[in-house]
């Protein structure tokens, strides 16, 4: 088993991730930035290296830091989290090169799927259903367009390094594809330093599934079943739920039988989301892969029962997997709704501080991740994401109503919060009646909240 | 179903009541005394009424301002919690002559029950085993004398009317006994205000083991195995955990089969709990009934997934339970530690004040029920109890080891608390094999630990 491990994030991933730790008897080292050393990850590890000021390309993106607390504290491996490093392939490839376990896939499988054209074209090849577009290379823009007509409108344009919603544009007509088509060209150069593109077709108010895969170092790979995380902002998943309402068993067992076919793929290890595109006529199409653990990660937890980090850990200890595919139960159903310090009435801009009053809800089927306590300073230079409230019940009504009950007992002082946004999507009768898709909170909510 | 619920509480167990009744749409009244304006029932309840001065017996055992309260919110039903009102049986008689539905057994049960040597005869008549003990009247001190001779040594004297460990000795010769039937006589009286005393064989370093049940008002009664409750201190309990290690499926169904053969000897209806005494060699007796939740509940509703106090709710409002005993299923083990405001190093003297600071634990299989937020006073008039920390896991150890990481997080700042002393619990070789009797703490970690 791993002896000590050394967590390259901070906020309620860290924390998460230091309690399983914790549990299975690893030490832990936090790092943590000038901004971060009151924060709850900073306390609760064994032991904690400042890695450098709150600017993240100087503490949580600086590779040097974070590898050299590494060395210097005898961690034998690195959890990545989500974020930050966990996708980027230099920074696996230099753990390996230092003799430090990645916790996490290979970094030759996070650069292939790292590139979502190159991610489009294996998964192709592997019998993984895509989105019709196009993998070539683009030349220029003319070249371009003269694909997109091809392709047939709607269009969407997506940063080929991208993620979190980032350099993303839709496009309808050729006017829109050649202003969209530059300006995602310069996000794309400014959010990841890559302005390769790549064109597909534009499937119409789709839901968002995605599976769960475990796979150990030893050929066998799982799936832990879909999470439904259609309730999105701006690409930015608000509230996730599983299992999804919309899948049957066969179906279910199709979808997951594609995701592990694709994690083979690419000879996946380690915990790993295939995320699927799913239209009104039951079509799925593989989005992309994601080659870390996700924020939403509790809900397969609570209807599956089986910790994913902790497997994370062991799978990175050379373990085999302890489960089989048919060993894998769905109980109950979860929902997880992210808290933001943020305000909603002023286009969701985040809005840090310090908390100045804090009541966390309780009770039977609530659990709360989170790196917050009264008196926590939240930084600006983060993200905004304060907890997340993750409900248990029998059926999907009861951990609805659960959500309702704990989210209305959840208080806070000094910063907004979402709190009233998330309670107004569970009003909705959309998602009561589990009718929704991507498209759902722009086209319903936000412009009613705004 | 019950469409406005009176509370007849306070802390935790009235926001453990709120929590079920807002989870089942049914509206709350809140009473508090003028030290708990501020506290979270009164905060979290749709209604809330004053009903008195700080001390209980000015507000939470003040019956007619309570009854009050009712009529006047026209709440229909009066959940009484425990502690308090819940096994007064005036009270729940004058509920009924009101009209209100007392949530609870009938008072006549609760009066046969009250009267521990009442409730001796009852189960002795019924079948279930005793502990060999006199159950006549006691006309004096040299009458007690005789029948404690007849018995034989150890002899253990228990308050008539007791409960929580008050009016309790035990002697092991005529000298102690007679000094013990004095003291628990006056004690008696100035606690319950009724000094008849019971006299019993003392069972020799028994294990406390109880078994919850449900009973409808259509005649059915399931039971929902059992509770380790055998780590008290002076009679109350510190740390219970659920199902205990030292059962037989074969010893649990006798038991459970037992607990429900007393529940209908005395015609129960809604939860309770049939306390038995266990000895070394597998032989049990009954101890008491609880006719109304019990502090340690949430351990068996982990273990069974199944809301007592929402089940509280609808045997109330006269439905039918909707399990058989086979439904009972028990998956994976429950521990709750009670994390008082007290000071170990000095006799556990209860310590309240203001919580400064706050950091409450969270993550997969820690459940938290409490009242407490940061800048809470905790007043000098109740019990010291702030929090219950339960953990779950798929087996003993996870639920251990989840135990251990949750109470190494949980900071409070303001107030001493008993954490350290539940975390050298948790560290004991007894505890950690299971080898544990109620004599447990008194004799190897309170001596050590003063």
């Amino acid at each position: 088993m791993l002896k000590k491990v050394l967590i390259a994030n901070r906020g309620e991933i860290a924390v998460r991730i230091i309690r399983a730790c914790r549990e299975m008897g690893i030490s832990t080292v936090a790092v943590y930035s000038e901004a971060d050393k009151e924060a709850l990850h900073t306390q609760l590890a064994d032991e904690a290296v400042c890695i450098g000021p709150a600017m993240p390309k100087d503490s949580y993106l600086n590779i040097t830091n974070i590898l050299s607390a590494c060395v210097l504290t005898g961690a034998d491996a690195i959890h990545p989290g989500f974020g930050f490093l966990s996708e980027n392939p230099k920074f696996a490839k230099m753990c390996r090169q230092c003799n430090i376990k990645f916790i996490g896939p290979d970094y030759e499988t996070i650069e292939m799927m790292g590139n979502k054209a190159e991610a489009r074209k294996i998964m192709k090849i592997s019998g993984v259903p895509v989105v019709p577009g196009y993998e070539g290379e683009i030349r220029d823009e003319n070249h371009a367009l003269e694909i997109a007509k091809e392709i047939g409108y709607p269009i969407m344009i997506k940063a080929s390094a991208g993620g979190g919603g980032k350099g993303i544009r839709i496009a309808h007509n050729d006017e829109e594809f050649l202003l969209g088509f530059k300006t995602a060209k310069a996000e794309a150069k400014a959010c990841f330093g890559d302005d390769s593109l790549y064109i597909e077709k534009f499937v119409q108010k789709p839901k968002h599934i995605e599976f769960q895969i475990l796979a150990d170092e030893h050929g066998n790979v799982i799936h832990l079943c879909e999470r439904e995380c259609s309730m999105q902002r701006k690409n930015q998943k608000v509230l996730e739920e599983a299992p999804s309402n919309v899948l049957t068993p066969e179906l279910r067992e199709k979808m997951g039988e594609i995701a592990k076919k694709a994690a083979l793929a690419v000879d996946y290890k380690n915990a790993g989301t295939i995320e699927f595109l799913f239209d009104k006529d039951n079509n799925f199409y593989f989005m992309e892969m994601n080659t870390r653990i996700q924020v939403e990660h509790p809900i397969t937890e609570m209807i599956t029962g089986i910790d994913l980090v902790k497997q994370q850990l062991k799978i990175a200890a050379g373990e085999k997997l302890e489960f089989t595919q048919d060993d894998i139960k769905i109980k109950g159903h979860a929902i997880e709704c992210r808290v933001n310090a943020e305000d909603p009435d002023h286009d969701f801009r985040p809005c840090p501080g310090k908390i100045e009053e804090l009541c966390i809800p309780g009770g039977m089927g609530v659990r709360i991740d989170s790196a917050i306590f009264c008196g926590y300073k939240i930084p600006h230079c983060y993200d905004s994401m304060m907890a997340k409230v993750i409900t248990f019940g029998n059926d999907r009504n009861e951990a609805i109503v659960k959500m309702n009950r704990a989210l209305a007992e959840f208080a806070v002082g000094g910063v907004k919060t979402n709190i009233d946004f998330e309670l107004s999507i569970l009003e909705s009768k959309e998602f009561l009646e589990g009718d929704y898709d991507t498209s759902f909170l722009a086209e319903k909510m936000v412009k009613k909240n705004a």
